[in-house]
């Protein structure tokens, strides 16, 4: 395809781009295909010749558009903000459309140093210590699992490089909750440590955040036992209930063993845009690495996630690698993301931050923000009035946690299937979509509030939704 | 940003990136600037209040361009083919423009299945076995980590559920050859192996495949010290010379150990779309797992590398997760990519590929790759028939490895300053990139072939550069 045949095909589509998103509160939430059914509607082979742009067009509409659920509708509660802001969108569509390729530094120069400032600037917004540095990686998930193996090879003193971590002989164990993203226990079984040596230290059981007291109690027993205690994986905004994990206490209890502590606020890291959310951070400044979503809430075109690390030598130390054909002689004097990470090649992805911040300014995602924390304590304050619903645990951010619990059903399990029968209802129904979770054990709901175009309105329409569906049954 | 504000500027942005990709060629192929150039022209913090979108897009001309070596030019030869078709590109802005969220089948139910079907479109015309199943990974680097972390619990009887790499007593070992690429050993070490149980095997002098005898004699004195083999991870077109290592001697020599084997075809895989090409993977029914990036010569935009693997349950038990608030009702009818791989959160990435494949079709990218291997061809005669120019490496593909061996130095630290000195200032001159490479410990020249745009006469150009910028030293 050449330049001019992409003109004619680009308008066509950047005009059905911003129809789609005009028209998508319109649309049904929740995606109703059945398993195997968008599948079917495609054929056994690609085309030999070229097919016209308008038959893949038209594609977008018979076939991709059912077959997603809607996360950029103003009714989407669901797993989390999903945001794809249409000024991010413009700076991933440049990226695709430079097709620069993110090696070294000397493949891009822009590539890498685009990225520096940007999250350097971000660093700035959100309040994190002056001297760490970061990178874009990209999802939370890939951050924790990242920090998970600089904290092994410092505390095996870089086993990598000799006999790995299998020549090691006092075992290593890792520490968080029950209420961390599947992401962490997901990387200690990766990362080689095994679920064995994953320690869920105990919680407090409203607001679900690690107790201080109980994971020293769990490091000195480990210490007793002849084990090495290695790595923290704090929350802050746990995926469940936006629990906040205690930094200061845990980088105290931490510093004592020499433990390497990561701070997984992958979709809270937002919320520090915001001056008066830092208290959240508090003690942050003992911490080794933290991951936020700029792709949540924030609303930077997924995949985007951040990465800030007290001393990128670390990560250096364990991922970098230097074969003869990526060698240049600015080496040394510039960043290589390609030993940050695993990924030896990087789009472009500081350009879709790049764009977002400018194009919309700092001030219009801070008052989105806070406009999303006054709707979520607006909603838990209907919540605690309303008869029969029990909020589940406080709101410290955009989620809330909550449950309809009718006079008339004493029994746990009945409790449980009228909760997924009512929320099954609504989210089937297409007007909004709301995520079933087990809280203690039993299903409650989550509303996690924070679509780009959700307003006080929406959340007033939805609840009536959710009351109706629960309270009739 | 809203719909029609995206509009506007996103007609102005694609017309931008048009212009710019009919005025690559007159651009200098490697980027000029120093480090920290591009940063300098980046003020401190982003605006508190929205730029005009006309700053912006002036920034890609004033900071971007000049900031990135420009790997779609026609006379691009460095690294790797690189290329970004705009029919890929696209489906990548359709895929930002549409912000799905792939987190779990029921999140994005076409992200899924369309990315089901298109891997498979591409097995088929691969030629790669009938029983395979694939995804789309980020690149090859990642491919080849989790198909090492697959080997080590597969070894391990899945350690990871319990004590972890750690608790195993006899030692992991891992075969590559020194042409492997440098993810290979990144990924021993990151997997937990460590160095020294990573075997480079011995190759042939000149074609620098594996040898099956030096990987038998190998495998047998670990196996012999009480070691446990555990993978092969082989090559099919190395970095450094598109080396082929024998697939079916390699898998023979493997199944009597019930090792894993790996084949990483990241530059090579996109050659097994021609028929022609596919003794390239005889043997290939004895792998474990295959990756290949389409955006490298294919020319799907980066990121978008395959890994196939034989059977994708060694992959699920490794990598699912499952909390509460990530399960549906047609958990276990569908494929859930997360346990597939590391990031829980995915991009539509299936629509660059489908979008490509559709819009040009199977036979003009065939006739593409065909034109490159001819051209490879064309320039190994020259260089043969030309005085004092040696050819160091079979063209199997479209790699050429090439050395200038003047009469007058017989020193060798001499000949690896003079091929670095003139290397150097044909890419400075802008005229064209070509990467200077490490080859039985001397510096020689890989001339890469393969940018979409590269027709003969570039190449012939190109070697006349070359010989001119040699011979005159």
């Amino acid at each position: 395809m050449n330049p001019e045949e992409f003109r004619a095909a680009a308008h066509q589509l950047v005009d059905w781009i911003a129809d789609y998103r005009t028209r998508v509160p319109e649309l049904p939430v929740q995606a109703r295909v059945k398993p195997g059914e968008v599948a079917a509607q495609l054929p056994a082979a690609p085309p030999a010749a070229p097919e016209g742009f308008d038959a893949v067009l038209g594609d977008l509409d018979r076939v991709v558009v059912p077959g997603i659920t809607q996360v950029q509708h103003p009714r989407y509660f669901g797993w989390f903000p999903s945001n794809a802001t249409l000024s991010s969108v413009l700076g991933d569509i440049a990226a695709s459309g430079l097709g620069a390729l993110g090696i070294t530094w000397q493949s891009a120069p822009a590539l890498t140093e685009v990225e520096e400032v940007v999250v350097e600037w971000l660093r700035e917004l959100t309040g994190l210590p002056a001297s760490w540095r970061g990178s874009i990686q990209d999802t939370a998930s890939s951050a924790c699992h990242l920090a998970l193996l600089a904290a092994r090879e410092r505390t095996t003193d870089y086993s990598g490089t000799r006999g790995g971590l299998q020549a090691e002989q006092a075992p290593l164990t890792v520490y968080t909750t029950e209420h961390a993203h599947s992401s962490i226990s997901k990387a200690v079984a990766l990362a080689g440590f095994g679920m064995d040596n994953l320690r869920l230290v105990e919680t407090d059981p409203w607001t679900r955040a690690m107790s201080p007291k109980a994971l020293a109690e769990a490091v000195a027993a480990d210490v007793a036992a002849g084990k090495r205690p290695t790595a923290v994986m704090a929350g802050l905004g746990t995926t469940g209930t936006t629990a906040m994990d205690p930094l200061a206490e845990i980088t105290r209890i931490a510093a004592e063993h020499r433990m390497w502590v990561h701070v997984d606020a992958a979709m809270a890291g937002s919320a520090l845009l915001l001056p008066e959310m830092r208290w959240m951070i508090d003690g942050v400044e003992g911490v080794d690495s933290l991951s936020w979503n700029p792709h949540k809430w924030m609303g930077t075109v997924i995949d985007c996630a951040l990465l800030y690390v007290a001393d990128p030598d670390h990560l250096v130390r364990v991922m970098s690698s230097n074969p003869s054909y990526l060698r240049s002689t600015v080496d040394g004097e510039v960043t290589q993301y390609k030993d940050w990470g695993i990924p030896l090649g990087r789009r472009f992805r500081a350009l879709k931050l790049w764009f977002q911040l400018r194009l919309d300014g700092v001030e219009a995602i801070q008052d989105r923000l806070r406009r999303d924390l006054d709707n979520a304590r607006w909603l838990a304050e209907q919540v605690e009035a309303a008869p029969g619903w029990r909020l589940l645990a406080p709101v410290a951010l955009q989620t809330v946690c909550m449950r309809y619990e009718p006079a008339g059903i004493t029994d746990g399990d009945a409790l449980d299937a009228h909760t997924l029968a009512w929320v099954d209802e609504v989210n089937a129904s297409g007007a909004t979509l709301i995520t079933p979770s087990l809280l203690d054990g039993r299903w409650s709901v989550r509303v996690s509030i924070g679509a780009e175009r959700t307003e006080r309105s929406d959340v007033a329409a939805v609840w009536e939704v959710l009351r109706t569906a629960a309270e009739r049954r």
